[in-house]
C-alpha cells in the first residue's frame, strides 16, 4: 500500500456526548497531535456545561506549541447546530445517567445475578439497550435530516445495537463502530512474544489478526507477528499461565486498574474453544453462562473486576476535579497518542493513508453463519470515502451458537422497541443467559428494572 | 385433491428395531387393518429372539378374519437381509440399552438436572445423540449399498439427529421422521372446540395447522376448524385453565399414563410467545432453561411427569409376558386403529392417496431463519414417491433463538463423532440450556456420563 | 385429508377489470355453479359501460333455475367502492389498451423479433411491465387502505411483476397469481395415458406434478398418475411426436384456436433438459433466445400461432357483440365449469375443503437457486386463510441461468419505476435475450417503443 | 500497517507449465530482482525441453551483477518431482494446444460468431473449459497429495473455471487467481488525472478502487486517488473521447499490441452502466450480446482486435527464436518489473509485508447477489499465509444478471465433466449468449467444435 498522506484542513466534526470527558479528551489530544488534520469541532452534550467545559479545554491546546493539529472547539445548545455541515460525527454517550446504570448493574445482584459490565448482555446490558434504541432512533432521522453523508463514528455501548439500530432507521447510513478490546488482546499477543521468544519491542499493530465475532465477544482464529504463526505459541502461553494469568504491563496503564485483568479468562476461553478470545475478561464472561460471574468470590479467583457503579460514580466526580483544575490553568491534559484509532480512520476516510483495522457493521457477508445485517465484529479496509468489511469465515459451531443467542437478543429488542411491546422486551430478557431461573422471578427482576428506567421507558411501554 | 386409491400388493418392509414391542405391534395392527396393501415385513432386531416373537404374533394375524391385509412376517438375522430390496425401511431402535438410558436421565440428577425424558436435549439427549449418530451412519451406508431407492421412516429419538445423520452419510437418502407429538395438540385443539363452543365429535385430522420448529420443539402460529380461527380461541382456553390445566381424554389412553400431562407447561408458553407449543409438556420442558425443571416438587406443580427409567424397565417386562401370553394364545393384540400415520404414508408415497401431515426432514427453505440442511419439523405434502415440505414460514425471533441453539448443538455432535473429537462434544455439552454450571462441574458430569456410555462411546472417543 | 365441505354466504368480491369480458364471465359462471358460496360480487372497469353489462348479465343467472350459487352484481364507479370490505379483490386487467399492445407486439417485428405473445417477456413485455408497475403499486396502496385483510387474486399478465409490485408496495398483502398453463399441460399427460397405455378418462386433477418456476416459464420434473411415473412415458412420447407434434383434444375447445399448439416446443425442450415444459408452447418460445420465433415461417414449422393485435381487436369486438346479444336475450351463457380454479381457491381459504395447486407467489423458500421475493410459481396448499408454498427444489443449472435472467429483468424493471429512470429501463430491455442487436438499434427499438406508451409513461420518464 | 520486511530463504516454488515463455520469463525476471526472497525453482512443463530451456536462462541470471534476489533452477520430469515440498505453486499452461485454440477461437466464424480473445466465454471459451477441468481435476488431486499446503496462484484462463475446479476437487486448497486486467484500467485512471487535471506521475498503485465482477468482466464502483473520487472525472473522460476512443501510453509496451485498445468499449459500457468495466476491451466485449462483436469490420470501429491464432503461432514461434538468442547469448533478458503482482504476492503470504489486490477466489459473501462458492474477482487482503477477500458489496442488477449467466455456465460446464455427460455440455453451450441460433445449427457447431477437440474430450464424452 503506497501511501498518500497529505492535508486536509477545514474539516467539521461533531462530537456527541463526551460530556464524561474521558473518551472526549482523548480524542481531543489524538487530534492535537496530528499533522495532516485541522478544522472545526462542534460539541453537544445534553449538559451543555460539561461540552463547554470542553470547548475551553480543546481551545486551549491552540496555546501550546507541542500540538501540530489546529482545531477550533464549539460547544453547541442543539444536536442539529452539531450536525448541520458535519463530515464526521463521533458518538460516545452514556444512555440514562448512572442511576439507570445502578439499576442495570446492581438490580440483579439481588437475583444472584453478577455483572462485572453490565453494558452489552444480561439484564443490565438489556435494559441499556431499550434505553438507547430510541435515542439512536433519533440520531438516525437527524443524520439523515442534517448530514446524509456524513461519517458517523460510535463509541457507545451497547456497541451492536446502536450500530444496528441507525443502519435500520437510516439504511444508506455511513456508520460504524470502534471499540478498543481488541487491541489489548494484540498486546498481550506481543508481550507474549517477548515473554517466550525474547523478540522485544513489538507494536501491537504489528501483530495481525483475523477478527471473527460481535462486539465484546470477538475472537481470533489466525495470527501473525511477521512469519511466525501466533497460534501455536499461545497454546504454550495459555498453558504456562493458566493458573496465575498474565497481566499485560501496557494494560495497568491503559485507562485504569478497574478494567484490569490476568486474562485467566481468556486462557480458560481458549481451552475450552482452541481459538483466541479478543476482548478484556470483563466482557468475555458476560457472554457465557455462570462460568465466571457466579460469585463475587468466583470473579476474584479468575482474578477480574466487577466493575460497581459506585466506582463509576467517584471517577465521574475526579474527571469533573481533574476537568477544573485543567478550566484553572492548575493542570494540563498530557499530549500522548491515546492508543485509540479514530484519528488514523478519519485519515483514512479522507484518502491520507488506507488503514486495516477492526470494527463493527453490518453484516453484509463477512461473517459466515451470522444473519446478515446484524452488526458484527470483523477487520475492514478503511480507505477514501469507504469501509468494506474483509470477509473472517465461519466460526465454529459452538461459538456461532453463543453469538447466534446474542444477536438474536438484539433484534428482539430492537423490535419491542419498534413495536413499542413490553412483552417482545421480556422475551429476549429470558432468553438471556443470566437470566436462568423460574420464569415468575425472572418477571418480577424485569419489573423492578423496568421501574428502575422509568424515566426513559414510560413512554414506549406504556 | 381426487383421491385414486387402489390396491398395492407385494410391498417389501425391513422393520429395523422394535424388539421392545410397543411400535412394532403398534405398526404390526395397523397394517393389518388397512385393505390396500399387502406384503411382506422382513423384522430386525439386535436380539433375534424378539423380532422372532414378533414374527410369531404377525403372521397369527393371518387366522383372523377381522383382518383386511395380508403381510407375512419373517425375523431375519442380519440387517442386510432385512434392507435388500426393501421398498420401505421402518427403524424404531433404542440407541443403546435401558442401563445408558438410566446414566442419561438420572446421572445429571446428582447435579441438579431434572430431566422430563432425556432423549432429545439436556445430558441425556446429548449422550443418547453421541450413541446414535454412529449407529446411523451405518444404517445410511447400509441402505445406500442393498436399498438405496427405499423410502425410510425413522421413529428413533433424538430424531433430529437420527434424520440428519442419514442425510450427512448418503444425500440422496430418501428418509424422513414421523413424530406423533403434534397430533395431541390437535386432540386439544378438538377438545377445546367441544370445551368452549359445544361443536363436538371434531377429528383431530380436521384441526389444520401451520407447523414450526424442531422435533419436541414444535409451534402452531395457524390453526383452524373449517373457518374458525382457533388462535383466539386458544388465548381464552389458556387463560381458563391456566391454574388448573387441562387434560384431554384421548390422550389418557393413548400411550400410557406416564406421558399424560395437563398442559400447563403448553397454557403457560404460549401466555410467553403467544403462538401454541406443540408438543407434550415434557418435551417442551426440556427445551427452555430451568423454568419448568427446577426440581420434581416444580414439576409436580406443573403437572406432567419425571419418566423415570425404573417405569421404562417395568414397563419393558410387562409387556414381555405381555408378548408370551399372546405367543401362548392367552391374549390377542385388539385390532384397532393405533392413531399413528405410518401406514397413511405408506400409501400416499404408493400413489393411493395424497396426505399432508407434519415431518423432521431437512431444512431446503421450509423453515426460514434456521439453518438449511438442519433437520426441522413442518408440514409436508406426501404422494406417489415423494414428499415436499410445506413452507412454514419464520417463526418469531426468540423462538429461533432457542431452536438454534439446539440445532447447532446437533451439528456440533454430528460433527464431534465424525472427527472423532471429544472435546468438540463437551463444547455442545456445555452449550445445552440445562448445563448451566461452573464448567469443572460440568466436566465432571460429563465424564461420568461418557463413562456410563463407554461400551459405545469408548471406541469413538479412546 | 377430510373434507370439510360447508356452506359460506355473505361474500363480498370485488372484480377490478374484465370489461374485456372472456374472463370475467368465466369467473361468474364457476361461481353461478357452486352450491356452497353466495354473495355480493362489486365490478370495477376504467370502462364502466362493460362493468355495467357485466352486472346485467350476472344478475340475470338468478333467473336461470340451474343455478346454485345465489350472487348479487354491483357495477361501481370507482375502485374503492369495490374494494370496501372486500373478501376476495379478483384483478383481471389489460395493462393499457390495445393500441399500446399493437406497439409491443408488432414494432419489434421491424427489427426482425416475433413474439407469439409479448405479454410476459421480450420487448413487448417489458413496455407491458412498465405500464403495469404504476397501475399496480396503486392497487397495493388502496388494498392496504380499503381492504387491508382481503386475499387478492391476480390474472393479468405479465404475472410476475404485477404480483411482484404488490407485495413490494405492501409487504403484508396477502395476494397471488393464478395462471391456467400448467393445466393443459396435466391434460396432455392425461392424453398421453390413452394414447400410450390405454388409461382413459384421466381427470387432469389426477395427474400429480412438482411445479417448478416463473410464470410461462414452469416447469415439470416429477409427474405421476397413482402409482405410474409419467417422467419415462413423456421421454417415449416426445420421441413419437417429436416430428408431427401433437395436439390435444380438449385444448382446442379450451378458449380458442389461436391458443392452439401441437407441443412441438414442448418436446423439444424436453429432449433438450430432460424435464418436462409446462406452459404453452406460446409462452416458453418466448423465454428462450431465437431459437422458436426467428421467423413467422419457423413459428409454423413449430405449429404454433404469432398471435396478432389484430385478431385481439376482432375478438374484443366479437365478444362486444355477444355481449349485446345476451343483454337483448338473444344468447345465454353456457353454465359449465370453465376449467379455472379461482373459485376452488376461494373455498379453500374460507376453510371449505384444502387444495394443492400451482401458484405465483414470492419465494420464501419454494424456489432453490433462485432470488427469495421474486415470483415464482410452484405448487401451493390452500386452507382456511392461508396459502403455503410447497418447497419444490432446485431447477438444474442451465433452467435457473434462464430464469434468472427474466427475474433479474423484473426486478431491474421495477426498479427503473421505482426510481422513474429511464436508462435503468433500457438496461432491462438490452438484457432481454430477444434484444440481441446492435445497442444503438436497441436503442431506438426502445425509443419508439417508449413513444407507443407515451399516454403510460411520459410521466414517468419525463 | 506498518511494515515487517525481512528476508525469507530457501523457498521451493513450483512452477507448472511455463513452456511457452512469456508468463515464465516474466516471473524469473521479478524474482531476480526482489532482494528479499531466494529459493530453488521446478520447473515442469508436458515439454520437458521447453521447461529445460528456462532452467538455463533461469541459471544464468546467477551471473549478472545487477541480480537482487538469488534463484536456483531446476526444470523436472514429472509434476510430482515439482510439486513435492513446494512453498508455492505457479500454474500457467495453456490447456491443449494452438491448434485446438484455434477451432475454439475460427471454427464459430463460420456461424458469424467473432471472439476476440476465445478463452472465457463463447463457444471458444466453453471448449476450452471442457478441456481445462479434467486437467485441474488433476492438478487438485496432487496437490492435495504431494504439497497439501501449498499455495496455488493460478494464471490460466479461463480463470474462473481452473480456480472452481481445484476448489470443487480439494475444497481446503490455498489456491487463488490472479489476472492483470484490472490494473490497466488503473492505468488508464491515472492519466485520466494527467489529462483532465494535470496531476502527472500518478502510479497505478495509487488509485485505488473497489473491484466487483467475476474475471474478465470486472468492474469499479468507486475509485479514489488521494481524497478525488474518480467516477465523477471519469464521466468527464469517456464523454470527451467517446467518439475516438483513448489509448494509454503504458498499455502499449506492456505485453504487446495486439493487445491494444482504445478503450472505446470501456467509454460505452459505462454510458450504458453507469460503473467502470476493469478489463481489456478484448475480454469485456465477449460478455455482452454482439454488441462489440458482430462483425470483424464492427470491431475496427470500436477500436480494439480480434486475435487471430495465426497471431499467436508467430509469437510462438518468435519467442522460441529469442530463447535460442537468449540460450546462445546472443541476447538477454531485461531486468525490469514486469507490472505483475505475483512476486508481491508471494512476500505478503510469507509475512513480509501486507498487499491488497484484486484476486479470484471462490465467494464466501464477497459479492452479494452472485451464487456463494462460484469463483469472483474482488479485492483481498494477502498477509502471512492468508488470502481474506474484502466485502465488495452487490453489484446492480442488470451485471449481477449478466455475471449470473456465466457463473452458472461454468458451473453447469464443471457438472458436465463430473458426470461425463455431453448433454449437459450443451446446454451451457446453448446458454452462452453468442450461441443465440437456430438450435441445430448450435448443435452442429458443437460438434464440430468437439471433434477438433477429441484428443481431450473423447474420452471424457465417448
Amino acid at each position: 500500500m503506497i501511501g498518500s498522506e497529505f492535508k486536509t484542513n477545514n474539516i467539521n466534526i461533531a462530537y456527541i456526548g463526551g460530556g464524561s470527558k474521558g473518551w472526549a479528551w482523548t480524542f481531543m489530544t489524538d487530534l492535537a497531535i496530528e499533522e495532516n488534520l485541522s478544522g472545526t469541532v462542534k460539541l453537544y452534550d445534553i449538559d451543555y456545561e460539561a461540552a463547554y467545559r470542553n470547548e475551553i479545554i480543546g481551545n486551549s491546546f491552540l496555546k501550546r506549541k507541542e500540538i501540530k493539529g489546529y482545531w477550533k472547539y464549539y460547544a453547541v445548545k442543539t444536536i442539529e447546530e452539531a450536525l448541520k455541515e458535519a463530515d464526521f460525527v463521533i458518538i460516545s454517550i452514556l444512555p440514562g445517567t448512572l442511576d439507570e446504570m445502578e439499576g442495570d448493574v446492581h438490580l440483579p445482584e439481588k437475583y444472584g445475578i453478577y455483572q462485572s459490565v453490565g453494558d452489552t448482555t444480561g439484564p443490565g446490558g438489556i435494559m441499556r439497550a431499550l434505553r438507547t434504541i430510541p435515542i439512536y432512533m433519533e440520531f438516525a432521522q437527524k443524520v439523515y435530516k442534517y448530514c446524509p453523508d456524513a461519517w458517523i463514528i460510535n463509541y457507545t455501548n451497547p456497541m451492536a445495537v446502536c450500530v444496528r439500530t441507525l443502519y435500520h432507521i437510516y439504511p444508506k447510513i455511513k456508520a460504524f463502530g470502534c471499540c478498543h478490546e481488541v487491541f489489548s488482546t494484540q498486546v498481550l499477543l506481543a508481550e507474549m512474544l517477548k515473554v517466550l521468544k525474547n523478540i522485544e519491542n513489538v507494536n501491537r499493530e504489528e501483530i495481525k489478526v483475523n477478527i471473527l465475532g460481535i462486539n465484546h465477544f470477538t475472537w481470533i482464529d489466525s495470527a501473525s507477528y511477521k512469519n511466525i504463526d501466533l497460534l501455536p505459541l499461545y497454546k504454550d502461553f495459555a498453558d504456562k499461565f493458566y493458573e496465575e494469568g498474565y497481566e499485560t504491563e501496557e494494560n495497568e496503564h491503559w485507562i485504569n486498574n478497574m478494567f484490569k485483568c490476568a486474562n485467566k479468562v481468556k486462557f480458560d476461553l481458549f481451552k475450552r474453544y482452541g481459538v483466541i478470545a479478543a476482548a478484556g475478561d470483563r466482557h468475555l464472561a458476560e457472554f457465557m453462562p455462570s462460568w465466571y460471574l457466579k460469585s463475587p468470590e468466583g470473579v476474584e479467583k479468575w482474578k477480574f473486576n466487577l466493575t460497581p457503579v459506585e466506582w463509576r460514580r467517584k471517577n465521574k466526580s475526579e474527571l469533573e476535579k481533574k476537568s477544573l483544575r485543567i478550566l484553572n490553568g492548575e493542570e494540563e491534559l498530557v499530549l500522548k497518542p491515546s492508543g485509540e484509532e479514530g484519528v488514523k480512520i478519519i485519515k483514512a476516510l479522507l484518502g491520507q493513508e488506507d488503514f486495516i483495522t477492526n470494527v463493527n457493521i453490518p453484516n453484509r457477508g463477512q461473517l459466515e453463519g451470522i444473519p446478515m445485517d446484524s452488526v458484527v465484529e470483523t477487520n475492514a479496509v478503511f480507505s477514501y470515502n469507504s469501509v468494506k468489511p474483509v470477509v473472517a469465515g465461519r466460526p465454529d459451531s459452538p461459538l456461532i451458537n453463543i453469538m447466534t443467542r446474542h444477536v438474536l437478543n438484539q433484534e428482539t429488542l430492537l423490535e419491542a422497541v419498534i413495536k413499542k411491546d413490553k412483552e417482545i422486551a421480556f422475551r429476549a430478557f429470558i432468553n438471556d443467559p443470566f437470566v436462568d431461573m423460574d420464569v415468575d422471578r425472572a418477571r418480577n427482576l424485569f419489573d423492578e428494572m423496568l421501574a428502575n428506567n422509568k424515566k426513559y421507558l414510560d413512554k414506549l411501554f406504556c
